[in-house]
């Protein structure tokens, strides 16, 4: 048993109200609450299935590996979001990898793929809650592919630093270029080729480990 | 009312056989069959959510459209396979646009998306067939990423050369450089310059509007 906030459980899982008392006793008996230092790995290829994760404080990152390791983005996770494809194990027919890590210092709720399992199976709001979360993390992917597909890489660039941005929620990025290049799926010379491309246009302004925003409308025009 | 083949259904839909009597009603009242002329467009921008598709005979590709003109293939559905990617509006959080089209003659069953809400919601084994379902279009939409973000174009192309000989079950594919071109996501030129590599390898041989299969095993070494 666990220190945990009912409020905030009941916000972000629209199950929670919806449990019978054994329900509830099974939900409590198994949430585990895990501290995470920026840069732990909670899913990746020798490591999958945690089950059912909601995020209490902090960020995640998910992202697929090429066996060359080179990465790519598919989506961040912020305290009140929950992902399902941690519970990979208890969901047919999902037969890829996905890696998980913390991006900044985090504490996640976790429901064990067993306990999450017998949720599903008695409960069809679970069930429910599962698809609505599968299908906005299908959306996501969606998204990012048509980004990797169709966009030109000018385009990525400009939406990963108005993303970054809006994360930060300050117009002074504090990463690399590495990092972006790891977004968009491309490689650092790529992306710092781009940036100076950016800076030369007025856009943003270049320092050691940061990107600062000079103009939000010249990169939503290269985004858009 | 339709004529339809109940125990066609009953082994593609893992639902049919749990249904009480009033929802099978509800399910036989509502169930439409559609023939399809190659070539025919059952989801595209404009007309998005037809409700549950089961294919009784034919060949259906899902695909993106970049704004460009682009194409890629997602997927294809074959007899007996359903697909649930086409009752988007009956789905939380899918807010992307998928395109399905006959690739040969067709018939499809189609459960209209209001029936196919009712049917979710009073039967969890519907929910559960959604969610398997979902999760199955997700793994191949996750495959294709995978595909097309880490893998080379030769090994894309001789994968998907691999591809339509499995589908025709033939050595002999009859198919365009420009249809391989959309499935991989690249020019037609591309295709054509890979081709004619892989004919100089002993790979493959080249005739007009056809490509014959000369070594699987080479094929298999690029692809893999």
């Amino acid at each position: 048993m666990v220190a945990y906030d009912n409020k905030f459980l009941s916000r972000h899982l629209s199950f929670y109200d919806e449990f019978t008392a054994s329900q509830r006793a099974l939900f409590h008996e198994s949430l585990q609450v895990q501290p995470l230092v920026k840069g732990n790995i909670i899913l990746n290829h020798d490591k999958q299935c945690q089950g059912l994760v909601l995020v209490k404080r902090g960020q995640l990152r998910a992202y697929i590996v090429s066996d060359g390791g080179k990465e790519i983005t598919l989506y961040r996770l912020l305290a009140g979001d929950s992902c399902v494809m941690t519970a990979s194990c208890v969901l047919k027919n999902i037969n890829f990898t996905i890696n998980l890590a913390a991006e900044k210092d985090s504490e996640i709720y976790i429901v064990p793929p067993l306990q999450y399992s017998k949720l599903m199976e008695s409960n069809p709001v679970v069930n429910k809650f599962t698809l609505d979360k599968m299908s906005s993390r299908f959306s996501d992917v969606m998204w990012i592919m048509e980004q990797v597909v169709f966009s030109s890489m000018a385009k990525r660039i400009a939406s990963s630093l108005l993303e970054y941005s809006s994360l930060e929620q300050s117009d002074y990025i504090s990463t690399t270029h590495e990092n972006i290049a790891r977004d968009v799926g491309t490689a650092r010379e790529v992306v710092s080729r781009m940036l100076k491309y950016f800076e030369s246009e007025g856009a943003i302004e270049l320092s050691r480990g940061a990107v600062l925003i000079k103009s939000y409308e010249k990169l939503e025009e290269i985004s858009d």
